[in-house]
């Protein structure tokens, strides 16, 4: 459990908190790029760290993500005309480029000059990965983007969905540092026919990034080693005989934008993998079209259905293991009250996740220190391997490093930084 | 009028407030019992008194009410498995029988010693009158359940409904301690033809539960007495030719559940009389499928028709006597503004009820004590008798006591005891 | 830009608000005549300055307008009987006229006596205009109606819409004092193939009631001066070639009813006429049937056309010129941030605006003082009329000011008076 002060500090990032003023110093995703198909396209709505946003292409096909209210009268830039580089509030003609600069003041017969003083409040894009990245931190501050492999792998290789999810972005974050609820959530739905069994062994290691659990079970006949990654500041790397990723990127306190990607580091998804995927059956789910509510949600209890859920063919009877962990995370209300938790040894992962973050939470408001910054960093794999319990984690870990040093992705990294 | 304090003192009904803890000193129903059907049927989300509540019936039938959220990590046990004599959190398979012990800790192997430590809120459940009903309050202070004479006969005897209210319980109450308003609210729809007089007189009557205020109203040529009788701490009899109660139940501060019961002490209910109920003419309203929701509702203004109101033949034009209270009530506001009225003699009922619950709560809150815990106090029968004016409720009152006191269903009460 | 004070000074209007308090010594349109369309008409529910009142017209035809909540429990007297000179609630029948005496109290026998003593809160009304105007300050300040002119010219004569705004009542004003966004906004759309140009020069006339924002422009090969009329408190007199006016009352701090007036002083208006003002193209707007909410709304983006906006035949792609103006306005907020504003030189209308109320808040809350309550300060006409710019402004006045003087409408005022 945490103290009612310390679920404040962990959960809140709006402006100015100090959970929201850390994360602010990330790279954040803001939208998938072709929600922007073109130069000079229709500007897009986005909300993200409790700020309402407008995202739009400029006509070189630069993001540009602006708050939405103009500087002049607070008017909504979502309304705007999107031309000749730069988005134009439809109120009064005043122009933006995607530095937030004004570049014309067209009610103002001799305004030009004094619009060099209007600035609008822009946050620098990036696109990697099929995404739009932004940064809302200190501009002194800004790191280069971290060098996450499945966002530098060529696009073939990368299968990529966001949804919503109404709970706050900690309570999911949580949920991928859990490794017992496999074996209860999606008991019957991970592999088919293969019951996931509780780990056997944990060992901890810590990263320039964040940090791994691994942890060994018995299944298949071997024990395999999984290790699942946390990345600052709401990164996860999920370990499968294919590596996959999760995001959870704070839309408010109480809303989370959650984009679930698997990868190939070295080949195109076959058609069978995105069939898979595009199934809902896994991690991904499937959104109400046009939008980014899942089908299966809040108001209708997830589609659970009872008859399967005690037929014993799925533990939940809720179809589809993302939506069974956004269920179950919603579940807990939109802010878990982590006062009434007890935990136990199993919740190891968590504990250890909630002390990183804490910590980075105090060293920052007390020194202002900001911890994996370094974007080489983040230039892991999950780790998933095959050794026998009495070999153990660290016999696998040379081969595991050199292959994660040989990626073809850091080649693209450099080449894009 | 009430003052604003005395007004939030008697309305709010949240743990840990005044009234919310001294109503938590007798048994509340929760549910129909018919929405858990059977052994290990599915769970049913229950709101009740401000609180987030999961009702099931365990494998031996009984049923469990334990607070919706795991004491694990806060997930919601609707979602649950209900198998094998308890509940399955489905985050980690945790498991709770009725009592809230912990059966069960799956997700640690050697974690059964542990679990005796862990405990879900749990509220004990008796079922009676085809309800479930709970108790809330301090273990050692749980009472005997109430011999309400419609929880004791037989099924075929009884007729029950419920609906929500969107209302705070005391407005909704106090509806039903207001004698005049049958002359006018539900004018013409009483009794078909017959116009409801005002009464003549009155009397006050405590007794061991709460009061009866009597009324004599002239009609039928004849003096008829009827009894309001107030049973702690939101019953009512209803005194018609067959009796009939109506319970309210807080759902929050601004919700209540109300249930509505005519029955026939010494027989089953005629064909007539059943449909006659579900007509919704009278105290029973019709429901939206599968909700407890009235069709009739402040959405859709009830259904009010203004030409039957202007004909006269209805006083409001909304139809069903039992909608005309909701509607009104309802109208009053979420939580009626009392500082603002202005009562008058006729509204002594209202004020009698005022003052037994505002004494009830101050001495709770100053001595810790409750009134009306004995079961054999609410051994009533709504008074409806005909006496002339001049001869008086108590020359009636010794035959109405007789046949109370001769009713069969106390044998069942004991039995059950 | 404004303080956080000055900005909750000018915009929040709930009773006891410096700005609710003064905005109260003025009359306010409640409702449109025909919404009570003859003598004991059914009652409507109207929700003004952030309070609920039901409004009806009694058997002679006058209106009355009562404060929603019975005095007796704080029913709702929109279910009341309209009935014999008066409104009952139909709790228990008491029955109140337009002035909020207490006619009758039938649940007390004997209590007509002490029905002297019961007052319901009732505002007095007055219809002009086709609307029906209600003030709600106290008594002994109610000042004459004022001389609109659009309130006094025949039915004939006259367009009037309203519709709901979805934010707070000043930024609407503001959007009527604020002469560049004609050019950009509105661009295209208020005359069909003429670019509205930027004003050249401008003047600001006080007046007794307000002032005038005068602007020339060069367009149609002459300067043509157009005169943005204020009044108190929440009036414009719209300049065109045949005459406008707009009122925002406000509902609550978050909504407004916007009134939308064409009107031609001296003649009917022709089918062609009413044919443009329906079409919604201009300042008025289509609402759904049955209701106060505009087709094109906040849920559906206002139907903005991208691909129209694109092609530049409309600045905005929004269709009409008066939703485009709800449009901007709904988009600052509910309540505008104006602490975050950046206002030029072409803002001084809305400066003069902001001074004009601050100034008047001022001096109501230090000396009690109401400006602009001589009805005859009201007795103004929109300038709209041709003179080079060389010439000026002052050489029109005189010809408008007797224009203005000549009025038949006055005649009007005086025979009401």
């Amino acid at each position: 459990m945490l103290s009612a002060e310390d679920n404040v500090l962990l959960t809140r990032i709006d402006p100015g908190t100090p959970m929201g003023s850390l994360m602010r110093h990330y790279w954040i995703p803001a939208l998938p790029s072709d929600r922007l198909p073109g130069p000079d396209c229709d500007p897009v709505r986005v909300r993200l760290m409790g700020e309402s946003l407008v995202a739009f292409r400029d006509t070189e096909g630069r993001v540009g993500l602006l708050d939405e209210r103009c500087p002049h009268r607070t008017a909504s830039l979502y309304f705007g005309r999107n031309e000749e580089s730069g988005i134009r509030c439809v109120y009064h003609g005043w122009k933006f480029d995607i530095h937030g600069d004004c570049l014309d003041i067209p009610s103002e017969p001799a305004g030009r000059g004094r619009a060099d003083r209007i600035k609008a409040i822009a946050y620098p894009c990036i696109e990697r990965g099929g995404l739009v990245w932004t940064y809302m931190g200190p501009p002194d501050k800004r790191p280069p983007f971290p060098d996450l492999e499945w966002t530098l792998v060529p696009d073939s290789h990368r299968f990529v969905t966001r949804r919503l999810q109404d709970c706050n972005w900690l309570q999911a974050l949580e949920g991928g540092f859990d490794p017992t609820h496999l074996s209860f959530l999606h008991k019957g739905d991970l592999i088919p026919g293969v019951d996931f069994p509780l780990p056997v062994a944990s060992e901890f290691l810590p990263t320039g990034a964040g940090f791994i659990c691994a942890y060994a079970r018995e299944m298949f006949g071997k024990t395999v080693w999984c290790g699942e990654t946390f990345l600052m500041p709401f990164h996860k790397l999920i370990p499968t005989e294919l590596p996959g990723a999760h995001v959870w990127a704070p839309v408010d306190d109480e809303t989370t934008m959650l984009y679930s990607i698997d990868y190939n580091p070295d080949a195109p998804l076959t058609q069978a993998q995105r069939e898979a995927h595009e199934s809902g059956r896994l991690i991904h789910a499937a959104n109400e079209a046009g939008s980014d509510r899942t089908i299966q949600n809040r108001g209708n209890d997830y589609m659970i259905d009872r008859a399967v859920q005690r037929s014993g063919r799925s533990y939940t009877g809720i179809p589809g293991v993302g939506v069974q962990d956004g269920a179950i995370q919603e579940s807990m209300g939109r802010i878990a009250d982590r006062t009434r938790e007890h935990l136990r040894p199993s919740d190891a992962g968590i504990v250890r996740l909630r002390r990183y973050l804490l910590n980075a939470v105090a060293e920052f408001q007390e020194k202002g220190a900001v911890p994996a910054l370094d974007p080489t960093a983040y230039r892991q794999r999950p780790i998933y391997a095959f050794a026998p319990l009495s070999v153990g984690l660290h016999a696998l870990l040379p081969a595991h490093d050199a292959a994660v040093a040989g990626s073809a992705a850091w080649a693209v990294a450099e080449s894009l930084a």
